[in-house]
């Protein structure tokens, strides 16, 4: 048949992409968990419906469920699958060769035509590209959709007018159509099929699948082909037609009839196709109708809480993925933290600690927000400060929240008992420093790492004794005017297997291998482990600089980011508190982890910008950790720490024989301050 | 005559100390910008007054004027002179001992009395001490105040009933007395005369200063004196009695007739003194009546504001006083900061400054804050990041607001231009990066020190050029994933003075004393120095990881708190900015300030919990300060940094003769790597 000039050409309405918001968060979450860097292609899958009311868009729809490839499909909608690449940067994404794309996909529909393959499973004439970039740090997405078809050379002529199905056919065929069709898509399997073959007479309808062709159609002299069409013009068939076109253009140069499910017109019996070649078009239009992406900011409507903590966890993934492959960041997160102090030090923890993705953080302290604290306090507020000031404990986990309102945050406002601080100067004191010691043991029990971030030495003694005897990993930070240590305390074997261990050496019989380098964790000193006298009141009698512990103000950051890190790193080793500790010496060697070293003490020099890696033993006669003190703890309990609250130094001095080494030492007539232990 | 047992003893109603908020206010300021830990007694005043209506107590009022001894009292009021104690620590106001220092100020009172000088100036007889303990922390004070007065062993008792002056005296008589007690008190010089002398007769009244006693009463055989009495009650005398009962009765052992003025009673004609020590008494009662000091807290009534400033000066002033004493606060303080990025680093940075009470910080940044800033960018929260995010330049203002209401904080959110990334693309662009460039121009000018905070190396270019010229300190502080650098650019010498200085060497022809060591602060490199290549766009196709400087957590706050402790440490050095550089080596010397070493940079490594402090010379071809750069700046302005922005890497690097150079080391087959510079 001659091609009439004046016969229109067939017009198809494109496929507008209609990705959800669901389609994002999963490809937020797939790009921070599995993808990572990755850009490489992957499977997706979408999907369209032709029940839409007529004036909708032809939407290609992707949901929640487009990486699900292998997942179910809303009822009555067909599938179509896509291949995404989501590019790592704008700049790729911006750069990307989308004829090379586009041109891979039609090769591919091309050869599957051109093999008869396609005849199997006609789904691949419906395979989309999506081209994406998400910038998760706020969330914006960057998009371009294409669904790939191939081009008759000079385009499809109409013979005939469409005419929509209730005009070709009757309500009984009609009903008949929608129960054959609809048996076929159950016998596929499927919940839609995307094109079929179609016999008719005045009083029934038949369909098949592509693959039936030559039974369905022996003589092959008239075929009449079904597609399941989206589009809800009446005049123009969407895009799903037109590779179908090809392939019937192709495989059989005649195309007898070509039928709409479901409504609006058909195609004359002879279509007009002279040649073609598989030249292709695709890539969707802008909202502003000219070639170029999308792009969808999903900022705001997004649970503001949650993309807070999805944005929370990206930094840290990333991280990961890039820098550090073996981090454990499941670790780090579920780590439960408990702060004793929320001064300078607690603050500055806490928000190490938050940058690291810790969502457990417990403070304990029983001071209130004095007016000099926010400048220095980085959780506190002039306002804080008003009416006698707050809780420190209970401000700091308001200032949590307000930061990350995904935080588990608690604030206990208590004091801890400390040795030369007597508490037996009623029933009532006494039964306080009970209760304050029996909350301390449940807090230190219900968390994993214990930072002693405190202004006295003393108030440090309980909370060493509580943890060394539950075995858990105490990180220690003080501060002077520009010098500080940063230390994790020696942790102690399990208490069943400890009787296979030697107990703590004194410094005077340790094996000469681990006095200075080399100390496994377990046998690593305590704060107190350098000590010769025992804790006592520290804050009588000291002038103002000294209580308020003056010290230059990037200290307490460094010190208190240096904790966390400390933290991190042993965390980070696989054998946790029990690793040997990294001295400075250390520095040069291979580190222990992937973070780096894991030394005993971080000593730093602010005025020589220096750090020092100090590694020493436990002390046989410690006045915290030694095994005399935690059995008389683990034995008497509060009784026998009510007598150190009560007494001088003399009974804990007394008690872990440095008494009688002081009488010693005196004996041998030494004149010098005497450092028993190796220390720094 | 007897004493007859029935008499009533004299009973003297105790002065009630009435210390106003004002005097507290200024033992405050006293206390941090004079006495500092000076324990030693300090003199001070206060003041009673005998027009009170009946019922109110008697008082001794302290205000803001007792500190200044030689000041006016108010009108009609009588002048008392007094010892203040302040102690640094509660301890130490517990356990002054009080008795000592009553029993001090008793025999300074026996001596004078012994001696006669009292009579020349018996307000020696209402000295008064005053106890005390700020609390400057809490604006709790503590005090005590003690009014001595010797005590006759047995009482003095009443021979005869008290009767008022109105009884004793015609309304004459008393307008007489007071028109002679006036002009005493002219005569005298003051604005109240504590004890006279007095002479009546029905027609006149006369009185004299005690110093006049001879002359006045020549025979001595009645003497009437008369007391400026704050008592109101008409039965009791106040304790200005006491003492001058004692100077009677040991100077006469007789005394017709106790007068005081204004009022209320008199004593009998014979005084039934028998016999006296100097016991003494007069520490005052605390609010329940017991033996004990009194606190009180001013925290609620005092401004906030006001409060908060003086609570945040305390800390560092008592660095200053008991381990600085040669910094300069002042310098610190006054000290104007731009910080040129408002994310990690710079919400770090502006930390670490308000601690050390810098008041003048300005913000550029031209970002939103985004959900994953708050839990590592210390001055934003949750709710910053809602409705697309705050600007941070506008934020870390508010913020700096509220953590400190005294700060003096501005914020611009604006992008500075930068090498690489063109602005000619219309006229709107380019008349755009113009105003940034002259905004960025003139806030540079307005500060003294400028932070380079950003997060891409060439948007650094700019200010390091600006502040070059201009002469400006420039901090630097840059993060890789767990190291850091932190540096001092150098200054160039003030032009004037730029002719006697060769201009910076080039590595290959450096004097060989300071290659590594000994360079003076104006040979020092910046931060281009180093590279052989120009800034260009670093933000193009860079992965998300590399975009948002992925860094361990603990990295932003070591760094941002090194970069102010550097300034800090640079500015309280002499030479300032053009200080030599110190370097890891100088770390076993006497360091250059009382805060330690100037190093050039400070390059650390989190992995090894190490600094190193290299130091470099600047480079004749840096692309951003040298001669030829910079004299291209001062003579073309925005003509030539707009072909900056406009071109590639080559326009730089041609014009600083670079290119020249990388022909030349590929001629000379240097294959490796090319470090021409010095560095770490």
């Amino acid at each position: 048949m001659e091609r009439g000039a004046a016969a229109p050409k067939l017009q198809f309405a494109p496929f507008c992409s209609a990705l959800e918001a669901g389609f994002w968060h999963q490809l937020t979450q797939k790009k921070l968990n599995d993808f990572r860097l990755d850009e490489s292609p992957k499977n997706i899958k979408g999907y369209y419906y032709n029940g839409d009311p007529v004036g909708l868009p032809t939407r290609l729809t992707l949901e929640f469920s487009a990486f699900d490839v292998d997942g179910a499909t809303p009822a009555r909608c067909c599938p179509a699958s896509g291949t995404l690449y989501n590019t790592n940067t704008l700049e790729a994404f911006k750069t990307t060769d989308k004829k090379a794309l586009l041109d891979k996909a039609a090769n591919e529909i091309w050869s599957v035509i051109q093999s008869g393959a396609v005849l199997e499973d006609s789904s691949i004439l419906n395979k989309f590209i999506l081209l994406t970039f998400a910038d998760l740090k706020k969330y914006h997405f960057y998009y371009w959709f294409c669904f790939p078809a191939l081009c008759f050379l000079e385009g499809v002529q109409l013979v005939q007018e469409p005419v929509s199905l209730e005009q070709s056919f009757s309500a009984k065929q009609i009903s008949c159509l929608q129960t054959a069709y609809d048996n076929l898509c159950v016998s596929s399997g499927t919940t839609a099929v995307p094109h079929f073959l179609l016999k008719y007479t005045e009083e029934s309808v038949e369909v098949a699948p592509l693959k039936d062709l030559t039974s369905f159609f022996p003589d092959l002299k008239k075929i009449t082909v079904g597609v399941y069409d989206p589009c809800t013009l009446p005049q123009h068939p969407g895009w799903p037609l037109r590779n179908f076109l090809i392939l019937l253009a192709k495989k059989w140069y005649v195309c007898n009839e070509l039928f709409q499910h479901a409504s609006h017109w058909s195609l004359p019996d002879q279509n007009p196709i002279v040649s073609f070649s598989p030249r292709c078009v695709g890539w969707e239009k802008n909202a502003k109708g000219a070639m170029g992406p999308r792009s969808v900011n999903l900022s705001e409507c997004m649970d503001p809480k949650r993309l807070a903590e999805s944005s929370v966890d990206l930094n840290l993934k990333l991280m990961r993925w890039r820098l550090v492959p073996s981090l454990d960041l499941d670790k780090v997160v579920s780590t439960r933290c408990l702060l004793l102090g929320a001064g300078t030090l607690g603050c500055n923890v806490a928000r190490t600690l938050m940058g690291w993705g810790v969502r457990h953080i417990t403070f304990v302290d029983n001071a209130k927000i004095s007016y000099s604290n926010p400048v220095r306090q980085p959780l506190y507020e002039f306002e804080d400060c008003l009416s006698g000031g707050k809780a420190k404990a209970l401000a700091a986990v308001d200032r949590l929240k307000k930061i990350f309102p995904g935080v588990n945050a608690e604030g206990y406002n208590m004091s801890i008992p400390m040795p030369g601080h007597p508490v037996n100067f009623s029933e009532l004191t006494m039964a306080q420093a009970r209760q304050d010691v029996e909350q301390l043991e449940k807090l230190i029990s219900e968390h994993d790492v214990v930072f002693l971030l405190m202004d006295t030495r003393e108030s440090r003694w309980l909370p060493t004794v509580i943890a060394a005897s539950q075995r858990k990993l105490i990180v220690n930070a003080a501060l002077g005017f520009d010098t500080f240590v940063v230390m994790r305390h020696g942790l102690k074997k399990p208490k069943e297997s400890q009787s296979e261990e030697s107990s703590p050496m004194s410094a005077s019989s340790s094996s000469s291998s681990s006095l200075f380098s080399n100390i496994p964790g377990h046998r690593l000193g305590c704060y107190f482990c350098n000590d010769v006298v025992a804790p006592g009141d520290s804050t009588r009698d000291r002038t103002l600089d000294q209580q308020c512990t003056v010290s230059r103000p990037g200290l307490a950051m460094i010190a208190g980011a240096l904790a966390v890190e400390l933290m991190i790193s042993v965390l980070q080793h696989p054998e946790e508190g029990y690793a040997v500790a990294s001295s400075s010496d250390d520095r040069m060697n291979e580190p222990p982890t992937s973070l780096g070293l894991v030394p005993h003490q971080i000593r730093g020099f602010l005025s020589r910008f220096d750090n020092v890696l100090p590694a020493s033993l436990a002390f046989d006669k410690c006045t915290a950790c030694s095994p005399i003190v935690l059995d008389n703890y683990e034995r008497e309990g509060f009784q026998f720490l009510a007598k150190v609250f009560n007494s001088s130094h003399s009974f804990l001095e007394d008690l872990t024989g440095l008494t009688l080494l002081h009488q010693e030492t005196q004996a041998a007539e030494v004149s010098d301050e005497v450092y028993l232990h190796p220390c720094f």
